[in-house]
């Protein structure tokens, strides 16, 4: 509903290729497709490279399946579902082919060969319990095209492991920082690195780490600069991000 | 301390150009000088292009003060003052020629004249009382070298004044949402740009609000995808990110 | 107990039709029927159209079914009992020929034919994993007498799909607006429409959603007027005031 | 943007009196005005009868006077000025002639004399020191035309009051409900009367009253239907929404 | 509004004494004075011995002046004003002669000498700064009559400060135990004790004392029996209800 | 370890009946037994009447049985045991013969015939679903020798089920006023009695009723004097409390 | 990575004995092994004696003997795996003859056998649900060498429990106080004894306990000196730093 | 009233030198002298080292002068004096000659010279604006006999600042980190040293830092070994405990 899609619509009416009744009818319908329990949205894909994503959580079997049929139809060429959880997975439609990962409780849908993955995405950890979390992020920016680099276990309480890695964090293009007890880590990272970091807060943890919020208040606070924080164990929403900043492309001046 | 550096250092020990001991002590004092209450970070001026940032709140004049001279007599071609109220502001050395916004709480110190601003960072506010933290962000991305789009008061209640800016939110390269209140503003523009959002709750707001945490947890839980979260009121903080993400160069493949 | 209820009781002590002490024995008795885990109140059937609900969670099978045939005893033509779970609502009592809705988790037991329909309530969700929630709603506001529409999967995230909507909401008496993660559709509705707006948090989402209260601060929160709120996941709360509003009378002058 | 302002535009450009270049323009600016810090919205004034609202919380007072002289210029007939403390209330322009209320912070401005007003909302409050909420929603809504009557001082603790009042409850076609400290006031009233009751939590009171946050959460949980929250101290909104609902017209079978 | 009053009316009704209209409007206008601002309660004046409390805080001195002489008026033999900030003390009607006790924020107006102060209630403070607290509940429960002994500066982190006291402990009817920070006196009272301890949180501490709430909390969560908890800094509730507790007589068998 | 008991055992050494070690190995001992996993406390028996309480959560079968063993071989005619699951009830060693009511999930070990009760607690329920609790209140205050009435699911949103029990109110000499959701029961209690009001919160609700913590500060927020309140779902704390004060003898003068 | 390696390392490429690539491969892999899912790290067994820990919670069996295998080549004398699942415990694997204790959670590797234990750390709960934790607490400090005595169930509301216990609280070196619901224990033993004690919060409670965030406000609350405080439920945390005071040396002047 | 104590005065009974009534009169008073608004308590002295601390907030210049002057009648040789503001700390006593140390809001008054300082104690901060936390602690440290080692503004957001001073911690009998904001400072200083850690959350940050709350919270979730945590802001309670663990002595094996 940018302002060319509208322009062009409107010189179809002046034009007299299109009724003002037909216009409005277009209007109300384009973006995407209603299945009664859902409004599965055909723009994005455009937008997003012929890719698209299902929030799984909370629905059934019979909607995720309805709604990938029904992005499929409209010409996706891949599909991720998130937040999916066992039992769901092997519950969809058969012909969706869809490969579960476990830990990170996503399926992937691909109707063409991915892209190749290019730019430089490092997925840190705080702890071995972080990586599902991790690994959601690492899949999701993977199946939107971007290199991702994985480095578990690299908390600011043992901080030797991470300085010994420094030369990687300054080639990445973009840091996925995850951690949940403390939530130090990003801001360690956030000092030392030169490029964007997101912060994931995990619910791992016990007592005052009150579900993740401990780790989400830390990384807010962080006194680093080029930090920001996403959802506690919202790895999709890192990976969704790091890739559209790992894939930017120069500004022109 | 990035491998380079200590690769030059430990080369230099090798060679006899340099002793263990007057390396240790190299490596001990080289990325900053101590002024007893500050250690003055010379590193991140060669890192963000020859500019620097002094955090101002709870520092007296005196600190700020002395901290932007040894910034200065480091090559500092400019420094940028955050979190500066008034009074403190006019009691800086005068020959720092700070320049003083005060809506912002933000004092700018330029020796060179600055870069030509680049690249595109739109700023949108949910209402007119959070102006001072939209400055804060918008003068933090302006000193760093961007070219800043302000947008005001096109806050979700009225969606109408929204969607007639589409075309400008299409060509932004990062979008800065600022809210208080209930903070809805990143969710509607997450949901129709395709660049990343940078969300900044602020504590306008009464009652129910406390300070910004409802805003704040909207935007944590937003369901709109590319975007993440930064620090109540933290103008400073997603300037300074917008700037760093519109300044990407395109990856090499 | 209102004014005229007393005013006859005391105008029959006046004539003698009634003893000072059996008039206080009426006043003691007369709105409710005792059945020791409850006190059944058979005055707001009159009030509501010889409707009558009951809160099912925290019963048993034999104290609802009690409860029913009581207020059926009392001349209710429709019972409708809520937060009913599927293992309670078998077992309720088979006479009542109780008609149950799982994923409204609602029994519907009518006893003459319901009236018909009027006016409009609009029942909008955020999401598709909303839909009990608005399911409870829709149910409870069609039993008591009113013409629902649902339409479900339009949150905010993805403006256009609200928007192709606009006539619907225009001809709206009252509108429910339903959602979880960060709620801000009822602000966008708040926005769009001339009518009441009612607010339903639910506990849909993860991380720092915390159960719903950061939907709920959402919508207290919210910039645009003619909103109210109800608490988190009620359904009924929501469709009972919508029915109230939307069968309202015009004000004599 | 109503369907019927879209269609007539896009007749416009089909009938050729509109370019499609102009039907994009007029689209931009047609609802609002841009004052810089401000986007006037002149569509409000349409639906709410040539009458306007200002919020003045965080507003300087040159640009709450621009605000209305910009309303003025476009038919407003009277503008609502909220959260106005004194001393900005003094240095408006002082040819608005606004009328200032101080216990409700609230000026008003009238172009012409207001409209007869109708129906009937009944404001009963807690406490005394409950007034000032009581006030902001009482102007409010006289200002839109509904008729107010108050009855304050008539909290729970002291049960008698309230039911001495029953007739006039019975008569409301809306109910305000205000109240601090533990906030029962709607529930009781809830259960008493038929009509919508429109709830305000108050932030009087001390220790465990956490600024309004426990009246807030026992009116969410209110055992009594026909109840609904609006954020703490909100008379506005309050007042608004009653006025809203007191208009309501009957609708059509 | 009891039985008997509810009895006797309906028996003057039967006899013809009164009218149904005039048993109505006597109904709606005996127990209380309404002052516009505020309903004057004569009834528990009635309850309490001829002695009646106002609720200062949030009233003007005018207003309190009025319910003071409307108090009087009706038979009032002494008032205690609460909460009572010493620029509003200094403005009440001078022909009140009202005695103002800075510390506990408390003004006691006496027409007739008190009663004789009997019984027992022991008041103990953990800390020097708890004494305002403290000072709020001894006046109160000694305006109403009871014999009160002060011991202040006990708290637990000193327990043989508490010990060498015991005997006094051991004599007491009531207790009343006063503490911020930790808050965990009562607990320790409520082990040794074999009377009533009514818990009293002080907003004194700072940090994690989250202005009374950590004090509130440990006393709800006391292991020892016989403890129940008033709200943060309400010394009066806590005097109020001592006195009522020391003042019990035996119980018929 | 009152006075009384020091001062005999200081006269017992003063006369040579006991030697110095022994009086402090005897006052090391003597409250009570201690079993390893527990201080068996025989101090309690004496102070509340051969009668004694173990709280039964957290401890094992064996345990419970042991500390009852314990404390009948020292005497005591009775025993509570709360917070017992069915499981660990059931497991109980069988010679203790205990007594066990699932609702309140107490068991009940009795020695010898309880004596006779007396005296009057009110409880009172705002719902059905808040019995469980207030059968642990009643059984409780029924254990230590007072007579109870029990009125349920008389809430605050159906005022007139309560008033018509005012004589009975009237008459208590303490009332336990147990609610959840909202938990307005004590304020409306708290205005109409003239005897203490234990409130007790409960955790029946659902969402923003926070587990009881909606409840627990309407209670405490109370505008009504003589109330004060124990832990969410204290039935226990409630009950031995008001029979504390239920059992109180008239003061001397 | 202390000044010693480093000077060493330094030196050593001064020498030639080392190249500059070499020193910076060497630095980067020193301290720990990469074992993929887990950096372990072998620095801490050589500063804490031939000890290592694993915190076990969101670890799979198999990554548990892989992270001690790799510890055991490394020397490690003695492994202690916290936070251990029964399940998980007994899917070990066997060759490390890993000795469980079930109340604590916790399973014991020794190779050799272990030092004698020396000093005196005492750990006082207060109530027998709280042993878990205590026990986790011993059996860390035992396995580090630390003298421990246990003394349960002397909870302040029964104060003479503790004051007979005085004398061993005199002769401890460290004082770790457990204890869950008020957690009042440490205030008083912090100001009965002298040495540092060690508080651990325990989520034992119900109601307003909330999880242990009250009894761990108590406790950071604390008036009492030489305080400080460990997460709800950290037994190994308190049993680690007890140990480490403990086995404190004497200062040199 | 250690074991030591009770002997003796049980001795002294037996053997006639004491009768039984002076014996209880004697341990009544015998710890503390009452000043009716302070237990002066003369029994830290003893065990402390002749040195006394006042907490002064909350308490008026007539207090603490009166305490003090207390103190030194009993022998103390030196008194420290806490959260004095700079009013009441010039309205003191002027006999007292207590020296303000502004910043850390502290009052030194010495009878004796001090004696020699030993140990290490080092306190570090995470930036400028947390050093009157600091200075509270390490003057409390050195009043104490402590030698202290001040390392301010080396937060982990730069953490080579942290690195370069490696040798300093290393050597290090306690550390005090301080720190705000996100407080990660004690968690990196935690993997690093070998010795206890005392982390001070301050009060310093904005927004989501809640006065603290995110900062203690960090604190409390470390995953690094040998960390405690006090309140918020409490420098004094840190440096009493640093102090403590600094002072210990070897244990006998």
């Amino acid at each position: 509903m940018d302002k060319q899609t509208i322009m062009e619509l409107f010189s179809a009416i002046a034009s007299g290729d299109v009724t003002p009744q037909a216009a409005y009818d277009r209007l109300k319908i384009m973006p995407f497709e209603d299945l009664g329990y859902a409004k599965v949205d055909h723009h994005r894909a455009v937008r997003q490279g012929a890719s698209e994503v299902i929030f799984g959580q909370g629905k059934t079997p019979e909607q995720i399946s309805g709604i990938a049929r029904s992005l499929m139809n409209n010409g996706a060429e891949g599909i991720l579902i998130t937040r999916l959880d066992e039992r769901t997975a092997h519950a969809l439609d058969p012909e969706l082919h869809a490969e579960y990962h476990s830990a990170a409780r996503i399926a992937v849908v691909r109707i063409k060969p991915a892209d190749i993955q290019t730019g430089s995405v490092v997925i840190a950890s705080g702890g071995t319990s972080d990586i599902p979390v991790c690994e959601e992020a690492a899949l999701t920016a993977e199946f939107l095209g971007s290199k991702v680099t994985r480095l578990y276990d690299v908390g600011v309480a043992g901080i030797h492991r991470l300085l010994s890695h420094l030369p990687l964090f300054a080639k990445a293009r973009v840091i996925i920082a995850v951690a949940g007890m403390e939530g130090a880590l990003p801001s360690v990272l956030g000092g030392l690195a030169d490029c964007p970091v997101i912060a994931v807060p995990t619910s791992i943890g016990y007592g005052a780490s009150f579900g993740g919020l401990s780790a989400l208040l830390t990384m807010l606070n962080s006194c680093a600069s080029g930090i920001s924080v996403v959802n506690i164990d919202n790895g999709f929403g890192a990976g969704y991000l790091a890739n559209m900043i790992n894939k930017m492309k120069g500004a022109a001046e």
